[in-house]
């Protein structure tokens, strides 16, 4: 395995629109949403390292969440696990982690991963990976790897790529925020559009001359510490000064701005488990495209639902359908599931009067 | 209080259309059925103990619910639950309960009433049944609280009085069993039909004396076993002879032949909490119809449910109508309220599943 491989897995969201399964206190990315036994880090972090060596596997993620990823990866050690002092989006602490992998290692190459989506031919990404890591090693260049659409997804980002190149890397044009559907069927149509699934791979010293470019501000904030990284005085040196940090996205400080991005357009299928819809689209349903997981389901007149239970619940359902069904421990959610975008607001408001 | 009121108190049913809350281990008589803080159990014997010393109230039921009653009913003693050995309808314990009573106190006047029904008016109750008792105490008569029909119910039993019998108790003319639709609205544009909701008041001798006449096998059985009722070789003799009595109910075995019949029309109301939706009718409702026992509820674009789980469980329900949701413990239902009568069945099929 090439020691020069780092990775940096993303594991500080709280994937509120999973409640009540995914809360603040334990968000997605440590549940099995699909029923396999691993979670989701747990997944993303064993995908990984068939490529990266699990020592330069590094987890960024909330301090709250710091004991749940030692239970989960004990093959990680506490120094592999970056904790943010406050909650910043995810340019200032892919920057934090970027210096500290080039203090460890100057010639480090290094794929930023989200650690809760779902990727189910694993030898594909792998091979995808690696054409990324081969095209990055050595050169001053920002790699993402593209999603192939599948429809016009309003909810996602796109990115918008050169359509004459014929290389496997392809120069991207610009990057897409989120289009409104007429725009979203433009981009399919297109056909040199790909969804952003927010996988970035680049060599240490082109990750940190792009932050100096681009967000010069961060740059100076973070390399003020350099000395300290990887010492016990960093604890210290990040307690004092992340909060300073910008609030702001890769894709807006950097990715939008650079011009030395490429996308390999992935060979992979992809789930980002984003919604309850988008798991239920994930997971083997019944001759009534019914999906149940954990639960003992005895069902009857009943389509389309999507039911989710701690292990062992048993569950009788009749004439329902289209619904999400979600029972976990002092919460029991019945929802319709063409509403799941609003079970972020639901979250808020029994939060706020419970 | 008067010394010769006797109660009998029938808990050994298993209230299998409340499923899950009601099963066989544990069944409707020992929940809180409403939320009022009582099981109904506990409502009923505290309703009875008004005119009843407490002492002389017997609990009939199976030996399993025996602890159950000890914890529920704290200022029971032991020789006041009479434990059935075997299943058997209602006319074996009532006519073993009433020998019991004689033997205690031959003055003895009793009244036999369900422990799983609701009655909000106690006030109203117990003036009826103290009329029942004045009427039973030294006349050979067999008397009965009937309860004013609000509807064609084709689910209950439905007693005829005479017409023409000017008294508060009226002479009754017929028992007739569970009728059809058209039928039973006959019955309600009579006027001389009450609904039978299994409460009997009569002395000790009237009821020996109708097993005698009626049911002389049955009473023959239990006769035999006199000289040990209210001793320590009581249990030995009902062990051994109990399951031989015939399994009869004391409507078929008695009331439907005798001719001594009498009914007092009630003045309270009643309801039997034999569904989920009697039970919704008893309830608390929102505007928009939605009864809840025991859950925080969120609820959005929903009419007619009843929701009821453990306590304390947040239930967040949107675009939902007319279903019967429960949450307990290790079952969710989800059950359209239309088909509330198959629950009996589900019941049979998880079990037999699971």
């Amino acid at each position: 395995m090439n020691k020069n491989y780092y990775a940096i897995l993303m594991a500080g969201g709280v994937g509120s629109r999973f409640w009540p399964v995914s809360t603040t206190q334990f968000p997605k990315q440590f549940h099995d949403m699909l029923g396999t036994g691993d979670t989701l880090i747990q997944k993303t972090f064993s995908r990984l390292s068939q490529l990266v060596p699990a020592e330069n596997i590094l987890i960024l993620t909330n301090e709250i969440y710091n004991d749940i990823v030692l239970e989960q990866l004990p093959q990680v050690s506490q120094q592999q696990i970056l904790l943010e002092p406050a909650m910043r989006n995810t340019a200032p602490c892919i920057l934090y982690a970027s210096l500290k992998i080039q203090k460890m290692n100057p010639d480090a190459v290094m794929v930023v991963a989200p650690s809760d989506h779902w990727i189910e031919d694993e030898a594909a990404f792998i091979d995808n990976l690696q054409q990324a890591f081969d095209f990055a090693q050595n050169s001053d260049v920002l790699v993402t790897l593209g999603i192939q659409p599948t429809f016009p997804n309003t909810g996602y980002g796109y990115i918008e790529y050169d359509k004459t190149d014929r290389n496997n890397l392809k120069k991207v044009m610009q990057f897409r925020e989120k289009p409104d559907y007429e725009t979203a069927k433009q981009f399919l149509a297109s056909g040199n559009f790909v969804w952003n699934a927010g996988i970035f791979i680049w060599n240490v010293q082109a990750v940190t001359s792009a932050f100096k470019n681009f967000q010069p501000a961060i740059a100076e904030l973070f390399e003020n510490g350099y000395d300290s990284y990887n010492t016990t005085a960093e604890k210290e040196f990040i307690n004092e000064n992340y909060a300073k940090a910008d609030n702001i996205s890769i894709d807006y400080a950097i990715m939008e701005n650079a011009q030395n991005v490429y996308v390999l357009p992935a060979t992979f299928d992809w789930n980002d488990l984003g919604t309850w819809g988008s798991l239920h689209d994930k997971l083997p349903k019944d001759e009534k495209n019914n999906t149940v997981v954990n639960a003992k389901l005895f069902i009857e007149n009943s389509s389309n639902n999507i039911i989710r239970t701690d292990k062992d619940k048993i569950v009788i359902i009749d004439g329902l359908d289209d619904y999400i069904v979600v029972d976990k421990e002092k919460i029991l959610l019945i929802f319709p599931k063409e509403k799941e975008q609003e079970i972020k607001k639901i979250t808020a408001l029994v939060t706020a009067n419970s």
